[in-house]
């Protein structure tokens, strides 16, 4: 209810703030009997947490995950699985000069109108920090997923305006930006360190691809997979948009060029992005996310104080100039979530 | 849990396939004491139904709502509001033609691989017709809303490449396709009419604007108001994307240009849509949802059939050249829909 | 989570005045492809309808089903089958003398305060008919359940002081009390009969047994299956009280005499009425539930009415002198809907 | 879904075993601006945790928790409150000699049915040392509700055949056996003593009363106050049975002796135990629990092993010979939970 669980039965609760004594997440309906340790989940953390390279904040964490429960010498039991991440680096920066004003683009005033109170300390529970837990269930996922030949890719197609022209997968973790295009990534890396110089951000799009899921995995009506898929992906601080297949190039196609025609060996084409009517059709499902650029920026920006007062808000901190890199396996650990969990809805629906 | 109801509190679930007896739904969790009759709905579902224009299918359904329960001397009683709506033009179709093949771009093909059973008359439980469910209940939600000062208010906003340049809200419905703007109405009537004549059919953007949610409105981490908001949209039928704010021209923008400064009188822009963190600003929300073009043309397409052979699959029927002019209604639906329920979700976290 | 909704998978909502257009119940989840036609349905329909014997209301109402969705061509599709049973004997009561007092024991006050207005006419929701959407959900369980080797069969074990001896379920639809054993059916029968001439009611306690749950069915922790269906059985307007096994009896036993102990050929004893950690043992699983006397009897009793005051409550009509001869079938319907849903959702953990 | 979660707004979900790492809870949904410190929890987990009193098992935990997230500046903030309490007493017991077995009375063998594995250590999730976890969730539910003017006391009501003949609920946490009946404690502690003595446990009965609920809480229907209740109490792992009000007394009652005729004082009697039609009167909310006797007994047993092969099971351990004094906490704490959920979902409802 309260914001903080998602999926159905592969059920994923996280918590923590940034600044407190730790984040984590319960991951309950995980399926008995896999074989689990806690490097499958840190493999995935590692390519979260700050301080990679050079286009990524140089705030340093190592992000140790340990298990709580749920694993039995080695196994999943199929209760629930508790896994923390302890917040090593709460260096006792001063908070005071944000306590009090509202930093554009932050949740602070929103929080502040919601709850009445806020933990202000690097962004509390809106912080991207949040979703170290996400990552953890979605290596679950991904591993339990793996097992019945679907896979999940995701990776940066597009910064600013340079944009991907080619998929090569092989290359998205052999450059710092995750581009699937070794020709694009340079120019990418560029465009980022820029901005970075300037103490500005920059926007991107991320793209996912997801292999393998069979036909006939969804529900309809409301709880379509595109739906659930859509919702998992917005819940992501950064994103302002998502599409499928064609996407809002559909918008100006017409019905014959948008259809996919079908014939023996299957879909002539996906413009569909691999659902339709909610279900996937057995098809590649591709979806892009269109990431804002960092709120968190070292320049002067006017804003308002808790007593609506204008105030300039200028922090310095250890920012990520641009979202995409990091966010690449947070948005892998989303699709890795919501579709183990709609196969086992699947499973139920038949029982 | 299986993909026919929406909401925690404000509890929507719709039934009823496209040639069956009827469709209808029950909304749980009803404000009780509200003022609520059948013409409250019936007009709503009006602005939905076929036949209304030259611009939309020429089949003629009246709609025609009931309500069966949780009304009392015309006062919703907070108990299930059930309401029906007899399906009229069941035409004795000969739907032989397509039963035992799978139409592109229809759901035909998923539904079978999910059930092993499918009702092909009409689409059946696919059928754009389920949203007469949908259209209903939100009729309700947004009567509650209103009373709060909550308007939602949906238009189209572009037709293949022709694009509304001004809003002008009390136009939207004195033109057939309800764009914002009377002047690109012309041009946009006039392109759906040129691709009905080629018997194929357009894309379009529907946006929808909310006004008066109060700031803190919606849940943090997964549950965000744009995260629900968008799993609303996408679970339309034709929905291929959707974004917020800036959206996807965020990708080319900097921090400093994204980021929404304050001043004592408000936000100086509006890059975030009125949300930030999952949480409402008290701005003016604003949401674009990418509308493919209609699936059903008569046109000869390559398709197989369920015994996986290649055949040419030509339907002709009433179908609506482009979705835009009747999805509008939809669209606002899903959003009364949404924030309502978000609204309550609000007053039982502060209780 | 507004109340009119019970399962997770296996969804059932119900909807429906006592007095208002009709009553019903969505299934949403039911297993595709299951022969169902709308005498599976009326046939248990017409266990729980009034007007069946000397021991029932003498109110006569037909409650005949209708299928509106969710069945094509005899078959369940997946979809949500709606099932509707109008209201016929609507006859034009006078419900003057008590829409401004209180019935004790009668949810009258507590409507009231809840919903801040109520429905008077025949107890409104708060009604016993709203049961029939339940039962109908259930025999659609039934059916499935039967197919996977699971019966049910609930009766009436207590009548006043009046227990039965022996369990012969084949005489449980032979006598119109449905007591277990026809030695004590009589003395039971003419108990309700002396109460109902006095103007009076009788408690009871309906016992149910599940048969061929295979072992391992049931959630830990909170949803543990036992858990499941005490809320399912309480939930009944008549319930106040529910054990499963020795139930109460444990509470006088020792540890050695209440463990069941296992022999390769199964459990020596079913003390635990089979379930133990909230999951099925495969063993009988056995509940008893309290059930009240009749809260409607046409005595004068004090009350007070909105305003209050001191009021005499004299109400007449057609009431059941004791719920358990129809309530039998309304708990079958309870546990079938809660053992299905639970089986489902061992599928899901285990896809 | 999966079990180890519960509530709908305030949302409890707990995890771990008793010999992993540790046991704790997640409590999202909490009111925010609340103020809360780890003492406040501290208090009603020192009232559970083992090694209290002679009659209670001596085993040593100190049970310390900690707060990992939720709680800033001495204040609730609305987001998950993470509570842990790690394992202290993981004493290297050899578990060899009960791996391969099934414990009489123990969940061993319908886990291993669930699940195909299971952590042997100590009953592992199935231990009553998960309901740590809903001890610390209750006492901030209880905290909560205290500022409301609603107050939950438990109590041991029954010990064997020994009963409670006064409610004297000052002398509750004054004897051992936490009895509402200081002249009927020495006789109960005797009876638990000596059945310690024989290598043998007792049932008993757990009495709980809730003061200050407003009329109009509880949904009606499925998720009815009393259901919703008995849901949570039956969730606990030794209770057999549950009832409200006069409860199973009321099989033998007649309508004219059950109902609570009101006058305008209030209602003359209550029978109904607080609560009709599944929603609160405003009278006192009063259920009884049947406690089993404690499965885990020092005796020999009959038993079958994994192979199915008959064995004897004999565990020497330091158990508690009767549940109930350290239950008592816990039925509180479910109360607390359900009852300040139905408060908050009644807010959204009428918001």
């Amino acid at each position: 209810m309260s914001g903080s669980s998602i999926g159905k039965i592969f059920k994923v609760t996280t918590f923590g703030e940034s600044h407190g004594a730790a984040v984590g997440v319960i991951v309950d309906g995980v399926t008995p009997g896999v074989e689990l340790c806690e490097n499958d989940v840190q493999k995935e953390l590692d390519r979260r947490k700050p301080g990679q390279s050079s286009v990524t904040t140089q705030r340093k964490e190592s992000d140790t995950v340990h298990f709580l429960s749920g694993v039995f010498e080695g196994k999943t039991t199929g209760t629930p699985l508790a896994m923390i991440i302890y917040n090593a680096d709460q260096r006792s920066k001063d908070y005071d000069n944000i306590k009090d004003l509202f930093r554009p683009g932050h949740a602070d005033y929103t929080y502040l109108h919601k709850y009445g109170i806020r933990d202000y300390r690097g962004s509390g529970r809106a912080s991207g920090r949040e979703t170290a837990g996400r990552v953890a269930a979605g290596a679950v996922a991904s591993k339990i997923l793996a097992a019945k030949g679907i896979n999940i890719t995701a990776y940066t197609l597009q910064i600013g305006k340079i944009r991907c022209k080619q998929y090569k997968p092989e290359c998205i973790d052999q450059n710092i930006v995750r581009a699937c295009d070794p020709d694009a990534a340079p120019a990418m890396i560029k465009l980022i360190e820029q901005r970075a110089a300037e103490n500005n951000s920059t926007g991107g799009i991320v793209e996912c691809r997801i292999n393998g899921v069979p036909a006939g995995t969804g529900e309809p009506v409301f709880d379509k997979l595109d739906a659930e898929l859509a919702k998992a992906i917005v819940s992501l601080g950064g994103v302002k948009g998502i599409e499928f297949g064609a996407g809002f190039a559909a918008v100006e196609m017409s019905g014959s060029e948008h259809n996919d025609e079908m014939t023996p060996d299957g879909f002539a084409s996906n413009n569909a992005g691999g659902i339709i009517g909610g279900i996937s059709t057995g098809n590649e499902i591709i979806l892009r996310a269109a990431i804002k650029p960092t709120s968190s920026i070292s320049r002067k920006q006017q804003t308002v104080n808790i007593a609506n007062a204008p105030v300039v808000c200028e922090t310095h901190g250890r920012h990520d100039p641009c979202l995409c890199p990091r966010i690449v396996p947070v948005v892998e650990a989303m699709c890795a979530i919501t579709v183990l969990d709609m196969l086992k809805q699947q499973a139920a629906m038949l029982a």
